[in-house]
């Protein structure tokens, strides 16, 4: 029973992303529509890829992740397929599959099964005219290599990797969750000392001085510090939102000084 | 194994969704129930029509759709339950199934059935307590016909059609998505020439002059025509709410007036 | 084929949901899993217990409820898995389970398995690591016994009950739900003589004096009694939020008076 999961940016109040599940209900019987997010931010691609990259890995092995960030729809972006050791992943050509494209035995096709498209009045929803029948012929047992050739240049996301300098660690904010804590880029495993002071933003006002092993160790009106569920730091405020009172966006950068 | 989807005004906060879908899965086991739309606004039956119409079709033969936009819930109205050749519908007699209504073969139930209605200690949740065992009773495998005596009189939307006007093309705003675009009832098949301008609203300031064929061939800050994907014109602001800019609501007029 | 539910104050912007679902695929392969609910307020037990309540005895005999409103995670709070005779549950050990604990029959359980926690960079998200894989042990058949021991000590939500004294019912409002209702806990058995006025809140400026059977039968812009979906009286505004125009929050004393 072919399992598929959806992330897209269509938000709930439409007909959208009941049109792409019927779809793939439709033309692969018997599936199981998981929705991964619809709630990302209109046009955001490394938001979705975030997301992606986050609870993709927690599926079965042959799960397929159906994702459609899709603001060059009707243009002539590629429709990727990419099949990786333990999933299948169909998107757009935008940077949106990048937790699939890194994958070091990623296989990237470039999907051109006209034949699989569904008629369609117009080229503004590719995510039920072609993305669900190329998944959904996945969800059936097309061999990915039969949607396409094989490609080597995928879009990619332009990404500042952290960088660990001495007792200071450089990264960024990479997501605003939905209690507001920040979650960075900086890998927990480079914490090896104590913590002096992160610091977060361009100037220097906003910092936390503490970091503890779990939320409930916070105390009340402290901004601090905790190994977050990714393997990356976050920082967080115990029953408030960071995010809303430093007034984050994502991307700012952050910096750990350790003793 | 029957394919159950649901559309609602319930929100997403509160208990009602899952107390239809767990009185579904009780009373019709093994069914799978998949979510249509639970963010039409309280009570905006038409909203919860053109989401139901756009949806539909999508899903596979055979699929029964569960639509409870009810503000009417407890008084008299009748429950329907509608066959058409490819489906089953099941809803309140106020328009909300008009997309079956509107189908040339449909068969429209006035459902009578107590025996199957749950007892209940009030009369404001018929959703769980009466269109759910309903739904379920057909998912087992009822005959529509069984429900109740056949109508010819359902409830029906009042609609003011489109008009096509030599090269004035005059419709309305049926839909504002999540991304902000205005979804019109004008035909994209009716606009046979060049577009000199569409104009939306009861005066004139608001007007778009280009048509496009997709989101991506329109230029930073103009509205724009294009195609939209249920065979109707849309109007569209490239990574902006039009809506939220042009201040629409649903039901503002639309000229489109070609060369 | 096992059915669990998932509630939640994860809220549906971030990947945690999905996360937990892909743990329980994974770990239980072919069980279905049906969103209770994911839009508890952060932190909100008893929003989350009152849910929980509401829906859970709509499932089938034998469903898995899993909830996770957690401000405790990473702490030493115990894991609970609770059997009634009709259903099993898992959640954080603060209450949230009150459902189920309050059944005279409920079997209570320490969870202590580490054998089936997940590796985890951190302790943020036992959602994930460690509910999700003691859940799915359940749907793949272990015994709610084999978890831990009996406890008889799980925490408990404190609730002042309704009274009922003569002519005068007092309870509080215990929900609000998605179109402004007030959801109280005093039992519409209760309610066994006209209504004289029903009061709202610490001062008395706030009355509603008519009751009726349906929400249809309420007269706009007045605030109406009416005996609500979960056996207990609720108060409604037509076509507005009543939670709104009176600015209510959950827990405001409510006073009925009966002639």
């Amino acid at each position: 029973m072919a399992l598929i999961t959806l992330l897209t940016d269509f938000g709930t109040r439409d007909y959208y992303v009941a049109a792409v599940k019927g779809t793939l209900l439709r033309l692969a019987p018997g599936a199981v529509v998981v929705d991964l997010n619809h709630e990302v931010p209109p046009g955001a691609i490394a938001t979705g890829a975030f997301l992606l990259g986050a609870a993709a890995p927690t599926f079965p092995s042959g799960t397929m992740h159906l994702a459609v960030v899709d603001p060059g729809v009707g243009s002539d972006r590629r429709i990727l397929a990419v099949a990786t050791p333990t999933a299948l992943f169909v998107g757009p050509d935008n940077g949106l599959l990048a937790p699939a494209l890194d994958h070091p035995q990623a296989r990237v096709y470039g999907v051109d099964r006209p034949d699989l498209y569904l008629p369609s009045p117009g080229h503004t929803f590719h995510g039920r005219d072609r993305f669900a029948p190329v998944t959904a012929a996945l969800a059936r047992g097309e061999d990915p290599a039969a949607l396409g050739a094989r490609i080597e240049d995928p879009v990619r996301l332009a990404v500042s990797p952290p960088e660990r300098h001495d007792r200071e660690l450089r990264g960024r904010v990479i997501h605003l969750d939905h209690y507001g804590n920040l979650i960075t880029d900086i890998p927990s495993a480079w914490v090896d000392r104590p913590l002096e002071r992160a610091e977060v933003g361009h100037e220097t006002g906003q910092t936390a001085l503490r970091r503890v092993s779990h939320y409930g160790a916070m105390a009340p009106g402290e901004p601090t510090v905790v190994a977050g569920s990714l393997g990356t730091e976050e920082l967080s405020l115990p029953g408030e939102s960071l995010a809303a009172k430093w007034r984050i966006t994502i991307g700012v950068p952050v910096r750990m000084h350790l003793r």
